[in-house]
Formats: C-alpha cells, sequence, structure tokens
C-alpha cells in the first residue's frame, strides 16, 4: 500500500477553503499531495507549491497543464485525483477535463456555476466510471451519521417536520468592498458565484445536510430571498417554506446578514415517535428526544454509537473532533474508495457526497431563485 | 389603599390557566379574590370556592349572576375587576357583558373567538372607558422588556431580520381521545378553539412577542399549516414567512406535534448593527450580539439593564424568576392601571396587553388560515 | 379550612428576604399575613405594615410586643404562625419567645447567631410540641427532591464523590463600605452575621443541599477560608474538603468574591452506577449520567418525575418555575404540617427543614471556622 | 525549506496517544514520520510502520536500535527529533538516549516515571542544548492562550482564586481486569503508572493549566485521594486545597470514577476585576465576567482576541477546532523552534511546555501523594 495522491487546483496562498482541505487530507496520513495549479497566477502557483514542499516541477502555471503532464507520469508517480477549491464558476471546466483524463475528482461546492454544467458533469462521470465526490463536509460529523442511522433505524418514525437553519453575520456590512476581503468579494459576484450568494453558498449545505439526515427528499419550496445590504448584487438573506417527499413540512433559513452569528448550521428534526437536534458550533452534541421519557444527550465517542458514527471518529468521547475531523471524513472514504477503485472493485464502499448531490443543490439553487422571482411560489425541486 | 378586588371566570377544579392566573394575581400581594364564576357547573363553581375560602355566597352558578349581583355591592367590596380564564370561545361573552357593567376585564388569549367578536369588543372598551387587559403574558419577562428597549433606543440598528419559534410536542400524538385530557380536547375542537389549533393557542403568542419587542407590525404573511395527527380537525403545525413594514422579513413557527419539546417559545432579532436572542426556557439569559465586540449575556436582575426590566423583576439577579413572575407582571401592570383610573387618572402608565394587541391576535389567524387555504398565498395582516 | 394567618418579624421597607417570603407564602393562597413587626424602628414597622394592607393595630412596635398581644386574640383570629426574617443575630430570641408563648416558628437561616442559641432553641422546640422550619429554600426545587428520590430509591448506587459549589461575586469589592448596602452591612459584621461570613450566609446551604439529597453526613472536613477583601471582618471565601460517613469524598467552596458569579449554587454527585448534576441557576433542568448510556436530561413537570418532584411543581413542563416558587415549597409544606398539627395529628407528613437542620448548619459553621484556624486540619462534623 | 523528520518511540498498533501524536505532527503539513520503534515487540513495530507506509528498514526493533542508525544517516535523511509516545515508565530511557545523542525530544506526559528521572532529564537536556517539548496539550487551545494573555495583560486584577476540575469517569469500574482494555491496564499498575494514578494521569494536565494560564505558582497544596475502586492499586480521585504564591487560593480535583463524565478538564479564574471560565469539552468559547458589565462570550476565531489565540486557530469563527488542533498546536510550536535551531538560532521564539514543566509536573505528583499519606496535610510544591 502507498499514500494516495493528490494534485491540488486552486487554494494558494490566502485562500480559506484550499487550506481546510489540505488539512482534511493530511488529517489521516493516507494522503500526498503531489502537485498543483494553486494559483490562476503561474508565479503564485509556484510561491505557493514552495509553501507546501512541493518540487518546483509540479507546480503547474494552470490546471490544463497540470492535469496533461501529470497523465504523462507513470502510475504510482502521478497524482490519483484531482482536488477543485477555486471559485464556484472555476469548478466545471478542471473537472471535467480532469475526468476526461482519467483522474478522479474531489471538488469543493456547489459543484458547478449552473446546472447546466452540473448535469453534463454528471453524463461525463457517468460514462467514465471514475469517481466524482463533493465536500459538503458536513455530513462528515459523527453525530451527523449517527442522526442519518438513527431515523433510517426508525427510532424516530415517520418524520413530520424538518428546521434547518444556517445564520451567519460575517456579511452584515459590505465587506466585500475591502480589498483584503477576497472571500467576500468573489461570493457576492454573480459572475463567479452563480445565480445566488448566501443561498449557494451556505443554503446548499443546509439543504444537502437536510436530505442527508433525514433521507428524504424535498419536493418543492416557497422562497423569500433578499439582499439587504445595499449594493448587494446577490441575496444575503433567505427563508424557505419546505415540502418533503412523505408529506413532511418544514423550513429552511440562511443568512449572511445575521450579526453576531459565526457559522451556525443547524438542523431539528421531528417524528411521530422522538426527535433530535443537531448544532454544528457544538459538534459533538446531539440531542434526541421523545415521547414519554427524558431527552437524551448523544455524544461523539460514545460506545453506543452506531457504526457509522463510530467509524468517523478518530479520539474516545469527550477529545473534542470539530470541522476539520469532519471535513477529513469526506476525504477518507473518497480516497478509500479510490483505493477500491485501484483494486478494480467498482462497488461502492465509501459513502461520501457525489455529483448527483451536486445536481440536487444546483438544482435547488434554481428552485429558491425561481421561486423568490415568482413571490414565493411552490416551486418543484 | 387597599387590595384590588378580583371576580374569575372559568378556572375550576383541573383547570391550567386558571390556577396560573390565581397565582399570577397573588404574587405581589396587591390583588383578592373576592368571587367567582368558575365553572358551568354551578355545584362545581361552588366546590371550587371553597378551595380558595370564598363566601358561598360569592361563588356563583354562573358569570351573568357574579356580574349582576356584584354590581350590586358597595364599591370597596364588589369586585374591581374580572379575570376571563375559559376556553376561547367563551371568552367574548363575559367579556362584553362585564365592561357593559362596569367592570374592568382581564382575559386571557385569544381575545374572542374570531375577528368579529374582537373588533365589537374593541368598540366596547373604547366606548365605555374602562380597561382591557389581555394576557401575552411572554412579553411580562424582565429581559423580554429589555429588548424592546434596546431595540426602541436603536441599540441594534434597523431590524433586518426576526426569527420566532413556538414548538411544543405535547399534542404528537392523539391525546384529546383521553377524557382526562380537557386541555387538548377543547383545543382542537373548533368550535371551542376557532379557526385554527396550534396558531391560535400558541401562533399568536410568537406573532404578539415578535411585534411587542421589535415595535415593527406584520405587513403580510406566506402560511403554511398541517394538521399532522390523524383525524385532529385543526392545525398542530404551522411555517409562516413573515414580511414586516420596514422591509424587515422573518419566520413565525409554531408547533404542537414537536416531539420532546415542551414549551420553547424563542425568538431572535437582527439589526444593522447587532442582534439578539431569548428563550422563553432558560428566560433570564438572554444573549447579545455584535458586529466586531464579543456576544454579551444579559442576565436579569442585574444592574446594567434598563428601566423596564428592572422593574419587572423581584429579586436580586441569580435568583431566577420564571413564567409566573412573568404572567404577574402582566397583572400587576393592570391593576396599578386601575388604581390610577380609581384616582380618576386616565392616561395609561403601565404596559400591559390590550384590546388592540387581541385584535391583531384575531387578524393574524385569520390571515394564517387564509394564506394556508389559498397554498401560501402572501395574504396582508 | 381557612388560610393560615402568618405574623412576620423583621423585612420592613427596603429588606431583601423579608420580600421574598411575604411573596413565597402568597404564592399558594394558603397563607394570610395578619400582622407583624417589621423593623425595629416602632415607626417604619408601621409605615411597612401599610405597604401589606395590614391594620394599624396589628403592625406592632417589636417582636415582643407582637407575640404577647397577638396571643390574647382568639384562635382563628390571631396569628398561626411567626416567620423571622431578621439577620442572623435576631433569630434566636424572637423564636425562642414565639414558640414559648405557643406559635409556630417558620424563620430563616442560619437558625442562630451560634451553636449554643441553635442547641437551647432545639431543646425548646422539643419541650413545646410545636412546628419549627427553617428556610433552606434550596431544598424546594422540584429537580433537588427528584435528585434526593432517585437517590433514595439506589438509582446511582452507593454515592463516591459530591461537589457543592456556592459562587457569588457581589462582595468582590467593599460594597459594605456604601451605606445603601444594607444586606452587605450586616453580613460582613461578625456582631450581626456571627462566627462566620460566606461560610454561614451561603456555605450553610451547600451543605444542607449536599446532605439532604445524598442523605449522607459530612464526618469531617478540612477547611480553608479567606477574607480577600482588605479591611473585612469575615471569611468571602471557602475552600473545604469533606469526608462523608459512607466513606464518600467531597468539595465544598462558596465564595462571594466570584467575580460575575450570581447566586451558582450547585451540585454534582457521582455514584457507583450513575451521577447527576443540578445548577440553580437553570433550576429546572438536571443532567443524569449513566455508565455506558446516553447521559439524560430530567426537566421539571414532565411526567416522568417522581411523586416529591410533582408535587412541588404548579406548572406543565416548560413553564419555568423559579427561586420564589422553589420558596413557596418550604412554605407549603410547613403550612401544610401546621394543617395536621391543627387537627391534632402530630405525625410529620410534609418536608421541610427543622431546628436539626438548623443545628447542623450551626455546627458545620464551627467546624468550618475552627478547621481553618488550624490550617485545615481535618475537624469533625 | 523541508519538513521536519520525525521518529517515534511507541505508538503502534491498538495505541491511543500515538495515533493522537500523528495526527498532531500531520495537520499542519509540517512534519514528516520517518522512522519509529511502535512496539516493544520487533515485529509489530514492523507491522505498524507499514500502516505508515514507512520503508521497512525504518521500522526498529527497539528504540535504541533507532536512535543509533538514525544518528549514522546523513542530515536531512535521519530524524530530527523524537516523539515519546510510551506509558509513563518508558518516557525517561529514550529520551534521554535521544537528547544523549544529539536529537530534539517531544515526550508524552508525564516527563518520567519519577521527580528523580526528571531532574536528570532536565540536566541532560540543559547540558545538550537541545530541545526538549512535553505534551501538556491542552495549553494548545486558542483560548486558552487567550485566557493567558488577557491575565497577564492585567485584565482580570490580581488573581484570587483558582478552581480547575478534571472529572472523567471511564474507570468507575474495574476496566482494567478486561485484557482489552489496555489504556485502563498499564494506568492502573503502579510499576508503569508511577507513584500515582488519576492524579498523574489527569491532575498533572489540571496543574499545568492552572498554572499555565495564571502565570502563577503552587506554594503548598492539601490533598485527599482515594482508590475507590476495590482492588485498585493506584487512586482513582483526588480532592486538593491549593494556595498560591501571590495568596491566591484555590481547588483541584480530579477523578476517574465520575461516572458519565468524559473528559471534562475546565478552569475558572476569579481576579479582583474580572473572571474567565474555560471548558475543555467547549473549548472555542470562554466567558469573561466583570464587575458591573454584562458577562461576554469569547469565541475561538474572531478578530478581537489577542495574537497568541489568532495564531494557534487554523479557520475562521463557527468553524469548531478540537483537541487534535490544540495538540497540534503544540507541535507546531516545537518543530517551529526546532527550525530556529536548525538556523542556529538559540533564542526561544516559540512557546511549548518544557521539561521544566515535566519536572513541575512530577514534584506535584510527590506533593499530592505525600500530603495525602499524611492525612492531606499542607505540603510544599
Amino acid at each position: 500500500m502507498r499514500k494516495i495522491r493528490m494534485g491540488m487546483v486552486g487554494g494558494g496562498r490566502g485562500a480559506f477553503i484550499g487550506a481546510v482541505h489540505r488539512i482534511a487530507a493530511a488529517i489521516d496520513q493516507q494522503i500526498e499531495l503531489v502537485c498543483g495549479a494553486f494559483s490562476s497566477t503561474p508565479e503564485k502557483s509556484k510561491l505557493s507549491g514552495q509553501d507546501f514542499f512541493l518540487p518546483e516541477e509540479r507546480c503547474y502555471a494552470n490546471y490544463e497543464e497540470m492535469i496533461l503532464t501529470e497523465k504523462t507520469l507513470p502510475e504510482g508517480e502521478r497524482m490519483d485525483f484531482v482536488a477543485i477549491v477555486t471559485p464556484n464558476h472555476m469548478h466545471f471546466a478542471p473537472a471535467k477535463m480532469a475526468i476526461e483524463n482519467g483522474f478522479h475528482v474531489l471538488s469543493d461546492k456547489p459543484a458547478c456555476f449552473n446546472t447546466e454544467q452540473a448535469e453534463e458533469l454528471e453524463a461525463i462521470v457517468a460514462q467514465s466510471g471514475l469517481l466524482y465526490g463533493l465536500t459538503h463536509n458536513y455530513t462528515g460529523y459523527p453525530l451527523v451519521k449517527q442522526a442519518k442511522e438513527m431515523i433510517a433505524d426508525g427510532k424516530l418514525g415517520e418524520i413530520r417536520k424538518v428546521i434547518v437553519e444556517y445564520p451567519q453575520g460575517w456579511l452584515a456590512t459590505k465587506v466585500e468592498d475591502d480589498t483584503e476581503q477576497k472571500q467576500a468579494a468573489w461570493r457576492t459576484d454573480p459572475t463567479k458565484s452563480g445565480a445566488a450568494g448566501c443561498v449557494g453558498d451556505i443554503g446548499t449545505h443546509a439543504e444537502n445536510l437536510a436530505e442527508y439526515i433525514t433521507g428524504l427528499s424535498i419536493k418543492e419550496l416557497a422562497a423569500d430571498i433578499t439582499a439587504f445590504v445595499d449594493g448587494r448584487l446577490l441575496d444575503d438573506d433567505a427563508n424557505i417554506l419546505l415540502r418533503f417527499d412523505n408529506g413532511a413540512k418544514g423550513i429552511l433559513h440562511a443568512s449572511q446578514i445575521a450579526v453576531g452569528d459565526e457559522n451556525n448550521l443547524n438542523i431539528r428534526i421531528y417524528g411521530e415517535k422522538g426527535g433530535l437536534e443537531w448544532r454544528q458550533l457544538e459538534p459533538n452534541t446531539m440531542i434526541v428526544k421523545w415521547l414519554e421519557e427524558p431527552m437524551q444527550i448523544y455524544r461523539t465517542g460514545m460506545g453506543y454509537l452506531g457504526e457509522a458514527a463510530s467509524n468517523a471518529s478518530r479520539t474516545p468521547a469527550g477529545h473534542p473532533e470539530g470541522y476539520l475531523e469532519a471535513f477529513a471524513n469526506t476525504y477518507l472514504n473518497f480516497i478509500s474508495q479510490i483505493r477500491e477503485f485501484q483494486k478494480g472493485n467498482k462497488e461502492i464502499k465509501f459513502e461520501y457526497p457525489t455529483i448527483a448531490d451536486g445536481v440536487r443543490g444546483m438544482k435547488f439553487i434554481d428552485a429558491v431563485v425561481g421561486s423568490s422571482k415568482n413571490n414565493a411560489a411552490w416551486t418543484a425541486l
């Protein structure tokens, strides 16, 4: 056995999510970063590569060069997969080219700039037989997996109500006007972010989390989205009514103007027999509720957890795991599946979000934007 | 000075809210229960009166008898006001008759069975010059008053977003079929509860709280209400999008099928400069949020609170006050205004919910039910 | 049946604990305040009596006059019991005189100024056959009673460790120098407070709570007490090691210089099979811990609670009860026992702290002060 | 620049803390594991090395072989430092040998089996001029560093009281009898753990944390330690009174029989002007308390934090960091200092626990065990 070799597109000096991906890839010591096209500026790409101790010849000027050159290297030396950590509008092209040249892809979300791209990519991936993963990283938390398992096992009974929230406050003022704030700049720019701002950036995480845990699909939604900050071109707030395919009802709201809120993704789910509540800010605790018995506090790392949650933690209970470990779980499952692939095994044995989740997310954005333009009319998803 | 004299309609043995009203009235030792028509069954009314140490002649067979007889007693002996603690469909008639016979009224909410009654009552009250209070008791909490004051003072800046929630779980199964469950029975019966179930019972509290704290009005709403429990005739769950008169957006959701939730009214408000969060289950704590500074924990009874909050607590910080004390604040303010009235002072010096809040609540119910029938179409309030 | 009649010693205008006692007595509408000697200044006593709507002739100049005069009134008109709410040094004399003149006594804690008085009072009470209650009010909380019941039932197994804390911060500076701060002044004055400051004022509550819930007795202790504020004559901080009669170990610490802490009495108890945790600041929640199963959240008012806890709450779950309701539970049980007494029934059917707890508290103060003078030597209790 | 090369002693298959060290070393991608003596069984050492993708020739049979062989390799190929992750009784010998052969050492805690060894090691380290780090990893949390900085800056005023707790419950039954429970077995074995059980394993973390944050030294202590579980040879519970060099008082308690507690290290500190509270289980939140102002909630990653805390986090606020990231901070600072060393710079520019902390910890164990044998007599540290 050897480490799985990763090439990276984007994520040069100063980027946020690129550094997160590299840590996530490093945590389990199963992945080696072997090359990258870290910036659209070739010189910056080289400098970034030095930070990561890469040889100069594997710090490429752009992703095209990286893919075509790596392809020529022998197996075991060339990269095994490409991690794409660019802004939204630059997800599709490198993903497409990587797949078409025989490389697996792990991409940041949302999968693409729009639904058309996502559906095209889905077809390409299907045709290739290669693996495509999407870092809907919040599904990597152990207790999120526990929640999914308990619901699948019927512990809560038929699900009736889902409330999923994602309030942030960092865009409560027009920070994108500050040239230092690159994270804010592209996220609020329709040419880079896509049809939605807040909805695409974090709303899709909320949508994905709700469908992942419950196993249900949002059938239709009624959305009221707003750009509260003067001069902002994309939504910074969204309030959405949900109807699920089993008849459950729900609410999804996301915001980037929720002053003082950090990254407060959370979900509450109520079934006929029980309920549960999980908050990303304190991710190692989940409250489970019952009709007649006291609420219970489920905690990461405890022996009573199911297999999925147990496999997703690295330390005993009371040694808090966080965002990076959850992110690492997505990486670990993805490259574990690559190992299967390399052994010739095509069956999916490890769970990670795929291009199907990516298409779903893009359709969610379309539905939300469409509904809101139509004064919150119910819109199918 | 003497104690203010209270007569009570409803609230006999086994009733929930009647007992709450009596405790709330007793806490500050300014009110004396002098008579009552505690039950529609005359004998039960008598027995209940014995529990409260009342003389037999002032335990009336019905509210009509109570009002007419008390009217004949000399001032200082006869009741000063009537507390109405019956189910919804029996609020209007005794309130109307009490006012028309010269008695102030403090009624449980919602004010009436429907909007027509509420508007008629509003006119009667206005004409009479008498006082009418409505126990939207959650506005009695000290930190709720603090929140209102801080927003009125502009501490949070222009309000952009309001999330108000009221999940309960006690009607998650069909408990109204159990003959012991009288509280459930009338609340789920359209002939007693009115046009709405959950929305009338607790949704109106959420609506009232949001408008009270923010000082804003809900301009229109889009509602999706549901009766999840088979065979239930009224809604037991409601998800509602809100638009306020200043352009703020919001969400109100209420539920009685949220398994394991007790009485979890809570509100989060975000302005341009700050935010706040208050939860009824831990009512002595309020989180205040700022753009750049650490969040703060405001606590009941502390010296840094404003006048409204300070006047509304009875113990030093760290001696938790609860639901009954908040309820008592509504009583105390109402009878303090009666004292003003009795001194001939008509100016409103004490704050308590009035028939205007009652009419507002009934219109809210109408709008929610109407919107939901119309597939969540935006409906003006 | 009639209301039980209360006379009060102390608690005039501006007093803290007197007002608390009056509210606690009022909440359940079973007690009527009929007379008082509210202040050592006769005129102030009269004015206070007016606030409580008492006839002038029953606002006495001092407790001696009150006791002797009330004794001459017919049964059913005269007071049934005396509530003593004066500073510590004035507990003994009125309690003794009341008992000796045939009145039951409910006294604020600590029972007396020193152990000698407490033991003398214990003898007097025993001889009289009358009822003496002590407001160790924190034992009145429903979940405290639940904890006691669960431990008595063996749910946690043999108890091994107890941690009881009582940090306050209000005396972190020399507030007693401010003439407005009467509460601070007498508590820090050895001629009024007794041999201890913090230890007597709040340490005794912690001791009482630990012994009450566990059913164990502190066998010996090692104490290190300190007066941190310059010029303060009594301790404002105490750190104490505990050994219980069953071999359990523990810690008790109390402080009045714990800046920013309000009134944070709390207790954690660990047995061989389980543990529990209760905090007075959020008194309606108790965490119960198990060897292998998830922690549970016990909540006031829920149907799964035992009889003691159920009887001690007035509202359904989710309607928070607080300090005043817990205090009222002590009152309610005490006067319920008076009703038994008045029916000729001497058997104790209702639970409330008695003079035995009072003697225990005084001995605790002696042991702590003695141990600390002896450099924290183990001292029997 | 290149990665810093790590050799590991201990930490083979099935070990807990070895895996933690490897993740901590991996997170920042600055360290490469190049060799190891992972087990006292040579074959097991080889197998473990395969798990980490090491060449067979660098999976050594024992630490002596590793040190002597690596020494012969050229700089840049040979390991730069040795990480020691064995049970306590095997810390000293490899540390001594590594230092004596020119390798820096990063050791798990406690530093040695007893004080004599620790003092000998201190002398050896001093003489060598090499770097020795000790993984008192809890000091690696961002908010722990923030607390230290605020106190050093005088924000809280002179410190008066410190309460540090470390309750765990995993040894509440005799799990060491289960042959699967290797972690429990050596920790409860005096020949492997040292003079103390709970006190050495976790009490030293609490001692280190308290002294680290406050900048104070424990001057003397009075300890009452217990082995609650029948047949256990070392303490599983400790209650300790503390006196600090500036006159502050404190409490340290640690337990491994606190049923249901996971790994609940926490600390509260009170000064003349303010206080603070931090809990390892929710490590990204710190409550800061003031005399007159509302409490504040400090959060990892926020812009208002000081330099030390800011440097110690990798993600924006709201992306929870945990135990592994804190542990990684100790690694990162240690190898950053190695980089300085390799540049010829002997000045300490990065903060990490050293052999001085190790000696301190061993003396703490001695003082606790000595005091407890002497019935909790005050014992100097």
